[in-house]
């Protein structure tokens, strides 16, 4: 079996961390498996890179950053390829160029475009494990990033240009639980979960895996397994189609995400088409906008109200007050100190229940909900900050124990 | 102008450092020229990357160390880059694959190949200031590094593919000195220096220049001067034949070097050729032999004595003595805390009495001359280490004080 296996950066944090890494990798290849390795920079290596960076330059050059940025991982996949050799394992480290992962011409964020995997593929049959570096690849000549999390959209695409039967992500937690256990200590593993709700769960806030790895693995069909570096413990299988006994669930997990902050917008002319425009600004300043909820007061007239992360809320407000005058809203409100919570499953399609049944669970608690927004596997709740710990252990106990 | 301008470590050891030197080529391209940089790591980085690869292997393999070690100049030539751009310079970093830098296939210490300028070329064309990565080539798709001190050599090799006019090297001190000025406070910075006494010099253990880059620098006729990029002040130029003041004088420099350790072989039989074999097996182990003296005692038997860093003493004795049968020598005799102290000077040719002077003052000081050995341009003597700061100071009363 050829398996792609993704170490991220705690699993990689310290020279001890490495060693345990070259052992599991040594193990998986005594077991009769071919491997290729993708790999995150050490630790917080990143954050002191781009703490160099700022200390430069509050906007440096995105070239520059990416190329900065990309020596993070290049160190941790010399010194991985270092301690498998030492263990007697013929391995090289790949940096994106080398295993030729090309991107979008794009810096910070770039997609990934294709990889022409010859290179990787030779080395696995002169049994050589490829050592690559996560996050980053090139365009033309120029070192690209992915963004954050992007090393494990590297370990498919690696995984999917392999045609790997498998594609491992390893890292600090065992799994994808039914809502994080720091909040919920009972919160059980998931033994599998299906691309779709494990996309739900990557967006709203449950950082086990990175939403763009999830939605190259559902494309390309990638056999996904999430678990523990640290210890020898079955994962969650990230497939297709969840069969298991959580799929006799309706609800697979919770996920909640903080710092959440909304801002309403009063009396907008529908006929001036804002809105596109609205957004359109926000996106443009690099402002991710989550939650919209829409609603006409008068025939002519809306309110639109959306979310977005509480440290992008004041320059939100000032893009929205430059708009004032082309907009011709009536009135801007803003609200800082709030939470987001979602319930997550592919059984609440054929339960057209499930809303109001946590819609009664928070109201029962007291805890109000200023904005909803659903999808067929989901629905997401917006409430205050500090009610988000009970509001979660309260969905867990009622959908998830039993 | 076209100006090739090289910072050390310790020029770009801070973000600082690296702000004090943007503003240096600022300056030089507000005076008219253009600039093509060269940048060694940050500080102690490439020390501390060398102790992660340390941690997990005593002797890691050379590709990878290689590959991590390169990592260091890319976060230089990116942050220096940034700093560039702050300024409204443009700027482009550049890593040695990116540069088409090609060296030999080999790790740790390669020697450069060849340049391909054009990519270097069209960058300065366009108005932006390629900043390289000193100290780093390819050889196929593999990184290699230069061995300490290549990013002079680097320097150079850009200078001479460019066709630029003058190479700066900008280190932490203001040129080149008559010698040590912690030995010898009163020492003078030479205002000029020949490429053949910088060699002697280089080689000697004056740190300021890499002997390959002087090498590369006399082969392709590259002017060369050594700065301070800490103050402004005239540096050393280093030049194919010194016209100025100091070559009236038949020293031009004192150098030495501590922590030598002589090993002497006793009564080897000449007819064995044994002695290629001894050089030879040091040299494979990575053992640098500097000074070889050798005398014959009867018609049939020599006696050889070198000198080696004292840190591999230790390891050549073994080797010798695992060629005892081979070679049929007598006896061993090792001794470490030993000095070098060596004048140089172009003057010498001329001047044959040069070094009887030189063994007069040392034994007017009483100081024992263990070794002797000499060139056209220098004279070389070992010595006893806790005397080498006394034989300098009476070298350079005798020698370079009016």
């Amino acid at each position: 079996m050829l398996v792609v296996q993704k170490f991220g950066g705690t699993s990689v944090g310290s020279i001890e961390r490495i060693e345990a890494v070259a052992d599991i990798i040594s193990r998986t290849l005594r077991a009769g498996h071919q491997c290729a390795v993708v790999v995150s920079a050490m630790g917080h290596s990143t954050d002191e890179l781009l703490a160099l960076a700022h200390a430069i330059d509050r906007l440096p050059d995105p070239r520059e950053l990416d190329a900065l940025l990309s020596t993070g991982e290049q160190v941790s996949a010399a010194l991985l390829a270092m301690a498998l050799q030492k263990r007697g394992v013929k391995a090289r480290s790949f940096t994106g160029w080398q295993a030729r992962i090309y991107t979008e011409p794009v810096h910070g964020a770039a997609r990934l475009v294709r990889i022409e995997p010859d290179g990787l593929r030779e080395a696995i049959a002169q049994g050589v494990v490829p050592v690559i570096t996560g996050f980053q690849g090139i365009a033309g000549e120029d070192v690209t990033t992915l963004g954050r999390g992007g090393s494990d959209t590297s370990a498919v695409a690696v995984a999917a240009a392999l045609g790997a039967d498998l594609c491992e992500i390893y890292t600090d937690v065992t799994g994808v639980f039914t809502t994080d256990p720091r909040v919920v200590p009972h919160a059980r593993k998931l033994s599998e979960i299906s691309y779709d709700e494990m996309l739900e769960l990557a967006n709203l806030g449950a950082q086990v895996l990175h939403p763009r790895a999830v939605e190259a693995a559902k494309q390309f069909n990638v056999r996904l397994v999430v678990k523990s570096s640290f210890v020898e413990e079955e994962g969650t299988w990230v497939v297709a189609t969840a069969t298991g006994f959580e799929q006799r669930q309706v609800v697979t997990g919770i996920a909640f995400e903080r710092e959440v902050a909304r801002i309403a917008l009063i009396g907008v002319p529908l006929h001036r088409h804002g809105l596109a425009c609205v957004f359109g600004e926000l996106a443009q300043a690099g402002i991710n906008v989550d939650v919209i909820v829409q609603s006409v007061v008068q025939s002519s007239d809306v309110d639109v109200s959306f979310t977005v992360k509480e440290a992008d809320c004041e320059r939100a407000v000032e893009i929205l007050g430059g708009l004032k005058d082309q907009l011709a809203y009536q009135g801007l409100v803003r609200e800082a100190g709030l939470a987001k919570v979602s319930i997550v499953g592919a059984g609440m399609i054929s339960n057209p229940g499930v809303a109001a049944e946590m819609f009664r669970v928070l109201a029962e608690a007291d805890i109000p909900v200023k904005m909803v927004s659903t999808s067929e596997i989901k629905v997401s709740c917006i409430i205050p900050a500090d009610r988000v710990e009970q509001a979660v252990q309260r969905l867990h106990a009622a959908f998830l124990e039993p």
